[in-house]
């Protein structure tokens, strides 16, 4: 029986996370696109997304390819997120008995098609049968590059928000398809194929000056408040901000719509959200496109003028999708 | 530009594992309880298991606690087939939106009950709406310990099979609570509160002797069969073997029941089933009792008299539970 003064500090430590690995091994738990752990000396990245039949989609206008390229993307979203190296897949699927054969191997064609694009391998999971819909697990497992991983936290009151791409067009399309309307490809494809920025996510997490990231799920104004929580600052996001598309402006204009309703609420477009000091934006957004070819945009700003989520300075009427409220 | 010749084949191997992660980091991909797959220099074992509400538990009978308890229970238990330590767990969950916020948090408090129970962290998941059953599935991160994993593939022919401990009460329990009748308490637990059997995967692994292990979640008959396919050897069970408890035998008589037929086909007892050639069987009996204070039960024998799996020397009628065909 040791004394503590035997072992000393890390030694107690040691002891401690043998029992309970749990208490010493989690760097980051619940509460970010994905849990930060260690085993060993090994930083490791975990996250889960789970996609439920006319809940996340619908086979009336998704293929099973789509569902599946969705299902895994917006898994491996999560270790973009973080600037990470996605390795493995799990996939979990339950689906009525009656489901032909053909659907499932078309599923699980499109996360392949997932896995391959990002060289992940699929290396396990579970089927099962369910009632009546079909429900999609999928879980990453993930590595840090750069020995350096981007969290929600972290933003700094004077950092500029920025977002890799053109926002609202996966919602848009996710309302002309569920409508039947005839859906504009880049609105069609931004909803059943969305794009995990892998590369992109890791390039940021390269560069200095970049505090806090995350991938946009839940919708700009939403993901943005989880933002100015976890990194206790203010966040104003401007309504001058340019990220909408051609595409999804002739579609508003022809349905009446507000374009920028989508930009600021609408769900799943998976680009990343973070924030940089204003003296870096210059160089990374120079940079930035002279590797990916394409432009970032800035959304707002981080301040400490007041201490939660702004639209132009005032609160936000409607934020975006809550899961257990639509 | 590299040429072959100057990185060698080890230099090629890190290339391409360096781009496909997947190919040469996969130790053991889809088939066994767990993948195994290496971070850097640590081996990980990745596991998930699915459990659909009405389908593998119904809230009549059920309580969240014990939904979440052997959600949980039987994804761990994968890891204890490998003989290895599990570290985290991902937690994903579909509910209708109507599910009391005292509901989930009791299915929550039964997870946390088997982490807390097996030194585990709960680090992360999803949570999301479904129609109208509730799915859950648990993720399981783990790690081998003795620097060795248990694969259902190594046995040989004269190993002879073990379980480590009775058969059937939970699949007696099963159908006791479906049907209503006044439930031994016994079976209720079998059926509702299954343990992992972490500590004992652990001991075997670390024997001379033991070459393939896995948990018995299908029924005897049929996860035998996985070993008899995975390790290309006849498996013959023995209808003398002696995994009945007194509770099933009282079950089984007072209803008119076959006990044999629960040990045989009857899945989730989660105990593990291992084969361990002949020499050690005894020394393995004996270390078993000393650690455990529970017995061992032979269950069979490998064969290579044929190449498949029977039940005293006959191929079974019928061999267990099909999610897909029940």
């Amino acid at each position: 029986m040791s004394r503590l003064d035997e072992i000393g500090e890390f030694g107690l430590i040691d002891r401690i996370a043998k029992v309970t690995p749990g208490a010493a091994n989690v760097v980051e738990g619940i509460g970010d696109d994905c849990a930060v752990v260690r085993v060993g000396d090994r930083v490791v990245l975990l996250s889960c997304d789970l996609s439920v039949e006319d809940v996340h989609f619908r086979r009336r206008y998704a293929s099973p390819e789509d569902i599946g390229w969705k299902a895994a993307a917006s898994a491996v979203s999560d270790i973009a997120a973080m600037g990470g190296r996605p390795l493995f897949l799990l996939v979990a699927l339950a689906c009525p008995k009656q489901t032909s054969v053909d659907f499932l191997e078309g599923i699980y064609k499109g996360i392949q098609s997932v896995a391959r694009q990002f060289h992940i391998a699929v290396v396990g999971g579970d089927t099962t049968r369910s009632l009546d819909h079909i429900a999609l697990d999928v879980t990453v497992v993930g590595e840090p590059v750069n020995e350096r991983w981007m969290l929600r936290s972290g933003a700094k009151a004077g950092d500029v928000l920025v977002v890799t791409g053109p926002l609202g067009l996966s919602s848009a399309g996710h309302r002309a398809l569920d409508r039947g309307e005839a859906v504009p490809i880049a609105l069609a494809n931004a909803h059943l194929r969305p794009m995990p920025r892998i590369a992109e996510g890791q390039w940021l997490s390269a560069q200095a000056g970049v505090h806090a990231m995350m991938d946009i799920s839940d919708g700009l104004l939403q993901d943005a408040a989880h933002i100015s929580k976890r990194s206790n600052v203010g966040v104003d996001i401007k309504r001058t901000m340019q990220v909408c598309t051609t595409e999804l402006r002739t579609y508003c204009d022809a349905q009446g719509l507000s374009c920028l309703d989508f930009c600021l609420a609408g769900g799943e477009d998976y680009e990343l959200l973070f924030a940089v000091e204003q003296e870096k934006v210059l160089a990374i957004f120079t940079g930035f496109a002279a590797t990916f070819g394409r432009d970032l945009h800035t959304v707002g700003v981080c301040t400490n003028e007041f201490n939660a989520l702004r639209l132009d300075g005032c609160e936000p009427l409607v934020k975006g999708f809550d899961h257990f409220r639509s």
